[in-house]
């Protein structure tokens, strides 16, 4: 067999359920899979006959981080409406959105926010947008895995299609990519405040047809449980599992309000919480009981939400706020370990994504997906527990080497298969008339 | 008269009371101070008489960020106890840091900790420690300023020393430090629940006759304040203003556990609070009462602590949390406004030090203490607003240049006056046998 990669001398921190971490080791890659992985001795032969090899000395080799709540293209409207809770924050968002949005742009958007994403380490990211495919399309030019479909609003919504055009460009969708493995097809409704019952379950009909994925904003803040409660005589989680939207491929994004009986009803069908404690903390909503979740046995995921709301893309703040702020706000100093931090970014992100057989973790058999961490660094020595330091002390731009199926997408900091600086010179020529859009 | 310096062509935000941000403008510099600051086009003279032009092009300009609380020396034990409460947390670190620490290794200690401090555009740093001199000739090698001086706490504590040492070497610290401009002499008592009431008064009676600050722990856990209400039969802040140690060269690090009436005492006497948000996260103190605190009057500054609660030192997670984590905590999405944020980590910092009328803004008279901060990054396009950008999204790696009294002491990512691999390498020499202290 060819062996196309092979990384030695790192500090390996596997992620694997054991939370098995090696001094000195490395992975073999062929075809885009981790054939080997263990000690840097053992890698000699696989590295005599690999095509590229990597020294990994001073470095972390670790899986690539999994975001489960994104919406990329928001990057566009970064800062723009500030210091306003969620619903009237949202009325001014939409505004700009639908002024400034439309297939183009919002490729532009993807583009910037998936950049940003992958060269913090991010190698897969569940995002939910108005134009799906221009989302797929993004995310594959810089080189990285995404989760997306079909948007599904009641009323015309910022792409002004009708319910017609939602359910086909839904069904499109899963066509064009039933069969891809850098896309997770899914059915993406915006939330139970602003999609109706009927819509929800036509939603989820086309999921469900395609074997697909199903992911809404959920309890996110005490107005929209309010608002949910007086539409429907239920909270937000009971109104969904009494829609039978609720099971193992279904993500719900943020869960900030919850009762111990909404906790209970997410753990019983086997949902994925994803928890942005950024966004959740910028726009007032709360803070979430992770804890408590994690103790019912809720899988929680990790997300940042949209730089609209955080306002960057940083999964390794949300890493170390996930390890932190509950830590505080219960004033428990073991109220969620590094391990089940590290867990949320990792594993439990690569089961959201109905993906846990081949991601989340760096194991014989799955995919390459992984992140070389320079550990030479100020903030980073002494390292007594590379767990510990991940979890509490990295910061995006530690982040060296990026690689998705075995392909490099990120060396020395920069992306290899887009030229960011574009990119970013194309949104500073559109931003005035994005600020135009709340002048 | 001669020109030293002269920046231009950046986004300068000034940290002043006004608030004042010029989208196209600069500074020029003469031994040391801010003698003009303004338009580019207005610094042209200067530019053509100046020894050193530098062109802020895709860069702000700001004053240098100002620690209010730290131990940088503790930098050698970070990650090394973990998810334990204050008090069982401090038996252990007590122990590795009686195992470890003489001058030399808090020397090396406070290198690490400041290296960290200064790359990410902290100029100035409040550092309590046990060998404070070593403190300061750390501080002095990097090129930063610092407040420090003789700590005291009943009994041996780690360095050893009696309490006529302690009163010895805190007369002694300003003997020798009273004319310098980089450094603000201080006494340092750890905390009411440490020093008995004798000793803080001894503390403050030397600070007192020097005309030095003070500064010292206060109410950071519940355990603290009901260890001093039993022993004293009042709560910590009320305890401390009994003893006359309450006003405006006082700064109280954490303050989590306040009640209306020690918020109102704070604020009548001037005193500074130093809000360590990651610390009290991490650690499980609490979440201090902050937008509370603001809109009594308290003066509110920024601290990192030490990065054995941290685990790194990154003011601009502290920034960043000061202006979301009250909004979460609130559920009031106006809480704390970014103005307000970023004046603790500046203007607020500055009067803490006793230098409100030389540091914390960039303005002319005052010292040249400033940063240059690359905002051609994914995470900083578009920037319709500076201040939200610095305060919601800068991370400490966009710190290209820093100046300390008009020094350049930070060049494109690098230390000027110190190697620091030197330093990593020493301290990871060091590294097992800090292991040892805890196995």
């Amino acid at each position: 067999m060819t062996v196309d990669l092979v990384v030695k001398n790192a500090i390996v921190v596997t992620c694997d359920e054991k939370q098995t971490v090696i001094q000195n080791g490395g992975v073999a890659v062929s075809n885009g899979r981790i054939t080997q992985i263990g000690e840097s001795t053992a890698l000699e032969q696989a590295a005599q006959n690999a095509s590229n090899v990597i020294d990994g000395s001073g470095h972390i080799l670790m899986p690539g981080l999994i975001n489960s709540h994104c919406h990329a293209a928001d990057s566009l409207f970064r800062g723009l409406v500030e210091d306003l809770p969620l619903e009237p924050w949202l009325q001014k968002v939409w505004t700009a959105e639908g002024a400034i949005l439309n297939p183009q742009t919002s490729h532009l958007g993807s583009l910037l926010g998936f950049s940003e994403l992958l060269l913090s380490g991010v190698t897969s990211t569940m995002d939910m947008f108005w134009y799906p495919v221009e989302t797929v399309r993004a995310a594959r030019e810089v080189g990285m895995r995404v989760s997306t479909g079909g948007i599904f609003f009641d009323g015309p919504g910022v792409d002004g299609a009708t319910l017609d055009d939602r359910i086909a460009s839904a069904e499109a969708f899963f066509e064009a990519f039933a069969s891809a493995d850098d896309v997770f097809p899914a059915t993406m409704p915006h939330g139970a405040y602003t999609v109706g019952p009927e819509n929800l379950k036509t939603a989820r009909d086309i999921t469900n047809k395609h074997g697909g994925l199903f992911s809404t904003h959920a309890a996110e803040t005490k107005a929209e449980q309010a608002d949910v409660e007086g539409r429907y005589g239920s909270s937000v989680i009971r109104h969904l599992d009494h829609l039978d939207l609720l099971d193992e491929r279904t993500t719900l994004a943020h869960c900030v309000h919850l009762d111990d009986e909404e906790i209970a009803i997410l753990a019983r069908t086997g949902t994925t919480v994803s928890h942005n404690p950024m966004s959740n903390l910028k726009l007032a909503s709360g803070i979430a009981r992770i804890p408590d979740m994690l103790a019912a046995g809720v899988h929680v995921a990790l997300g940042t939400d949209g730089a609209i709301s955080g306002n960057d893309l940083d999964m390794w703040m949300a890493l170390r706020l996930a390890a932190t702020l509950h830590k505080g706000a219960s004033q428990r100093a073991d109220a969620v370990s590094t391990h089940e931090a590290l867990g949320m970014a990792t594993r439990s992100g690569a089961r959201a994504l109905g993906a846990a057989d081949r991601l989340g973790s760096l194991e014989k058999g799955k995919l390459a997906d992984m992140i070389l961490i320079d550990v030479k660094r100020p903030h980073a020595v002494p390292m007594f527990d590379p767990v510990t330091h991940l979890v509490y002390s990295t910061a995006k731009s530690d982040v060296r080497h990026v690689f998705v199926g075995g392909e490099q997408v990120v060396r020395d900091g920069v992306l290899t298969r887009h030229t960011i600086d574009d990119t970013l010179d194309a949104v500073a020529e559109l931003a005035p008339r994005i600020a135009a859009t709340v002048a």
